[in-house]
């Protein structure tokens, strides 16, 4: 071998703990891809409060699409989403249910939203920075509303989270968030916020929209509820969308 | 070497804990290939209950393939089967076992059927994310009916669990499925179920069907039980299907 | 290297805990290459009960052969033998035999010879998915009976074990597995029963056959007792065999 | 290969533990690299106090850059900011303020600044001395008051501190430390630190500055608290530097 | 590299925990080429009792051969000796010694000879199926009476043992072995096996033999004791080999 | 490649635990290397006391160097330097305390300077034997005055130590030598001790010597306590020096 | 490549661990030449006593030759040195006062020579048998008196031991060798055998002997007290030798 490697083919990019010589962990950023090829997922939030929504595929037309969730609860005024690898991604909403219940038994009260996503993301810290383990594979979106009011956390698979105000994640992420940017407004209702968010999502999905390819999840900052949307719910956000 | 190597040979396919540059773990894709070199296996679940189809070959004229078992009684109301590394699947099987007396222990009632599926799969994950070991080398269909009624997972060697209608795993799994989604519908009898998954199984087994090389368990909706069916009942059903 | 080496050279092959892109775990087929150089050995099962037959070899004109044991007591209903390396074997047996005991002491009672076996795979299953060791390199042979009749098991070092009506193991086993084919028939006697294990090994042996180089245990399913042929005993199957 | 590679090239760089020819640690230098990456921040101390003056950027127009925090309290008279790997930072930040409880609990009184931040510089070169880990990839800068009077520490990722009259770190450091080398004086006041931190970092910073890119940290040395400068005071300061 | 190494050269035989394509164990059998380097020792058993004959070398004029031992008494009953590397041999004498006293203490009897080579043995087969270590490098010969007469056991660094009536190891084993081969009777006296076992060393060994030379171990059956033959007694048995 | 390759090119270099084929330590000597990269350090040692004299260099204008500390008080009679990679010596620095609190309180005495060094070069040895760490890239110069008079000692990454009279580390440390070996005298004063080992220092250093580039240490026979010169001190001994 | 390389190339000797195909440890190996780097030393055992006479070397002028040990009191009756790494020896040497120490505690009486140098070396042992870790790389000299007499052992890094009458290590050590095999007698006075070991040692040294470059330790039978020659004894046996 006459002239040196790219960096990417000497061995940095095979070992979560150790840095490339221009200070960069390979394995952190290719877990950022497994996170890439998710289906689309778009979060907004509003002073009314949170809206996550999620596109689901069929990938076969026997699949319990019904079953399928991809808007989970962690705790009654907080839910959460992911893409990127399935059993990664569930295994931190199970760590962070258990956070949740963990805070309630302890204090006698709601785990704030922050603080949840802080733990949730000092473990995905952890498995950035020892030998012997991978990274996540995912990015998380967690959604929630405390004292502090609605908040929308995204988690990357190094540990890092940052505040939005809306953003979209997988496949379809970076078209969605043209799409928010272009019609977020600070001053939004949270029934427009759960449009917004559809389309986001409906204009970058593959299939049709339909209740059945479509999940949402709201936390309203009235009640500090999580909850989903029915199905007569999101068909009629369906058609108000003309979609 | 005058030019990049592909990917899957460059290392990142040789260790658990590692992904590659464009965000897979090859571990657990080749974990998959071994599932997918095991004997065809169908699930069908309908509203009267959920159905495991196996097909079993006598590799060898002495041996006791009456002893050889397919599918599995995990607890009462639960059966299992899964296709891949025998050893793996019997480990994962017994794992499964031990999570029902457990859970009926505590809560002096019978573990739901997604629930265990969960337990069962985040031990699938711990396998694909730390150093030092392999992903099992096993698909596992779980068939069961709880509170919520039929149901029947997939679980992956990822730690992934998919709920389905009806599904084909195995050497004729892909064959399989495409019976299966011709002829199933939603509101199919246990018994038109049966029937439906040994027409799949038989299609594309090698030899020719009989008592001796197929295994069928149900759980019934109204029971809740898991029982095998006996080698009677099984030759009612192999006339039927004319085989 | 201007070509992708075949699988097996490109490392796949040197960690257990690894599969190769098709599925497989060569580290464990390897171990079945070890099993497959030792000694002839054969089982034969009917409903009167179980014979394991072992040839024996003299490497060396001063081996004290009346000491050199291949069939061995497991406990007083189950008897086993192995073939490949040696001192694997006897850690497997010995440890057979500890669950032996511990389960009489627990439940007062003979363990299950099909438990037994069961308990004895998964260690050696542990020791194909774990790193920094390798799989048990033997294939055992264990016989006994119980409530449930008589049972002959093959247990692999992978982990899996099958239940045969009769089988041949090592160097001689594919070619006395052609003579146990020809010859078993379901309604045998155990005189029979030993007359079939003894040619099928004495037709492969190197050797000739005598009482020095043969060894035979049985476990009658009357009596549920596991003993080995005396001297005589093998000297009259050896005349009525006319070897 | 026909004359030897150049050290980086030879594997020297790809373990933490370990030395090259020439006594450089490879792993601890690329770490570094990471926290020069960062956005810029500055830090002044005078005898009235010490200031931190952080960078933010919008980096999306959906971010809710008001929770993006660069300046973070660590105790009552303690504030601290990084350069480098977010959540490496945080990790540690939470470690300081961890240690800062512990010592108010058992010693009753503020924990130093310098003990404090050589505790976490000994975590840190634990993470530089032992296999199986990186080194964090992050530059700290601690600011604080206490009995011995304002402090400014930074502390590299070898666990290495130094104590600064004013310091640049980050993308701007190297040409924000010249504005300072130029200005600096012995005996600024408080309000004259500020103003020239703020001058150093908006000197070199990308976009427009205001009061949203902007993040300042003060420890004043009669208080001995730590606080942030409110969005009217930052204006006040940016309209005073003619910014 | 145009065309596959052989076996030997591609990494199998860098590890203990791993098998070659072809079921070996390379590392164990380099172990045995360290025990084949060691000086000649012969066992020879009777019905009297059990002999262990040794070359010494004087590989400095001024070493103290007379402390230089090659026979060790491992219980009252049981001496050993080894072949290969020093320090191995001693840890496996010395933990010989620790079963005997420790089966005296709970026992209340002495330690029957192959159970505690079988013990030995566990520990030596232990180092050949895990990682992070290597095999013991020695052959052991363990010679001993008990309550089943006089055995003499040889064990191997695989952890495999066999009883011989007599054997020889080390550079001249082979050739000591036909000595034995030609020479041996089932009925010698114990006289004779001595003698024997003299020949077979004397003739294969490099210097002249003395009573410095040669070191002599006897496990009478009469009596069950270990011991070594004094000076006198060799000088006896040399002239009467005639040497 | 046709011919060997140079041994620190083969890999002996690359783990700490290994020695090379002519029985050096590769890390340890690298580590020594580190060591020798740091500013120059001196130490006297004469019946009235020791000395330690060490360069500072301001390698920022608005470094704080009063803060920067190159000679530290290990416990009340003992003081120490080191060269080499600041985080190790502070890390072996604290060490070295700790174990003279802990001596003082278990003993009631203060530590001897011997026992002291060789306790910490212990822990040092301890970094050169076992895998997955590295050395300590320092060496460290302790002076201290007990019982048995003054001491000088010099402890190397290897965790050897040496009782000098006068030594000199770091960039200039030959040249110092040089120095020292010339003006030493047995008989020297105190004041004498300090002046030569300020003008060793000052003869190599880079800039001009002042009271800020130079920190000198300084344990009095009679008193037994270590402390540092002051500014003023400092200055007449500049002048002196004519410096 | 197109030759197999020299064994030693192959990476058998990277690992202590291993095994070469020859039966060898490299590791091992290249520790003993650690150790014959080592300034020379020599051993005498005689009736009344033994010596070790070790050489030293003032390896820079202001070294503090006095403070500079070769022999080390280990117990009363024991004395002992080394060649080859320095802090791998005082560690040994160090364990080895502790075993003293532990030994007088429980049994109240001085432990036996032989004892203590098997515990040494059986730690010894367990370097070269683990992986992790390197063999310690020194040989070591042991003379001691017990009631069996006056000792000489030498113990080397694979853990053996032998007993010796004389012996030399280190750069001088087969030279030293051959003035001992020449001198030896077994009848020599203690007054005797300090002369040869002194002359020996003078006769390979590098320098010109004297009492500041040698240094003798004694073990008297008579008295059982290991003790240091003073200067003067140290005189007057040179000028005896004619140095």
């Amino acid at each position: 071998m006459s002239f040196p490697a790219p960096p990417a083919m000497m061995g940095y990019d095979r070992s979560t703990s150790m840095f490339s010589p221009d200070g960069r962990l390979f394995q952190v950023e290719y877990a950022m891809e497994a996170a890439k090829r998710g289906w689309t997922m778009v979060g907004v939030r509003t002073a009314e409060g949170v809206v996550i929504v999620a596109e689901k595929r069929k990938t076969s037309p026997l699949i319990d699409i019904g079953q399928l969730e991809k808007v989970y609860m962690v705790d009654e005024h907080i839910g959460a989403g992911f893409v990127g690898f399935g059993s990664d991604g569930r295994v931190l909403i199970d760590y962070a249910r258990l956070l949740a219940v963990q805070y309630k038994f302890v204090y006698g009260e709601p785990i704030p939203v922050e603080y949840l996503t802080r733990q949730v993301c000092d473990l995905m810290q952890v498995y950035t920075q020892h030998g012997g383990v991978r990274p996540f594979g995912v990015t998380l979106m967690i959604a929630g509303v405390d004292e502090a009011g609605p908040k929308l956390y995204v988690a990357e698979p190094s540990g890092q989270y940052i505040s939005y105000k809306a953003h979209g994640l997988g496949q379809g992420g970076s078209q969605a968030v043209e799409v928010l940017q272009k019609e977020y407004r600070d001053d939004m209702s949270l029934e427009e916020a759960i449009l917004l968010g559809m389309k986001a999502v409906t204009t970058v999905m593959e299939g049709k929209p339909s209740t059945e390819t479509l999940e949402v999840g709201v936390v309203e900052a009235k009640t500090r509820k999580f909850r989903k949307l029915s199905k007569e719910e999101l068909q009629k956000f369906l058609e108000k969308l003309g979609a």
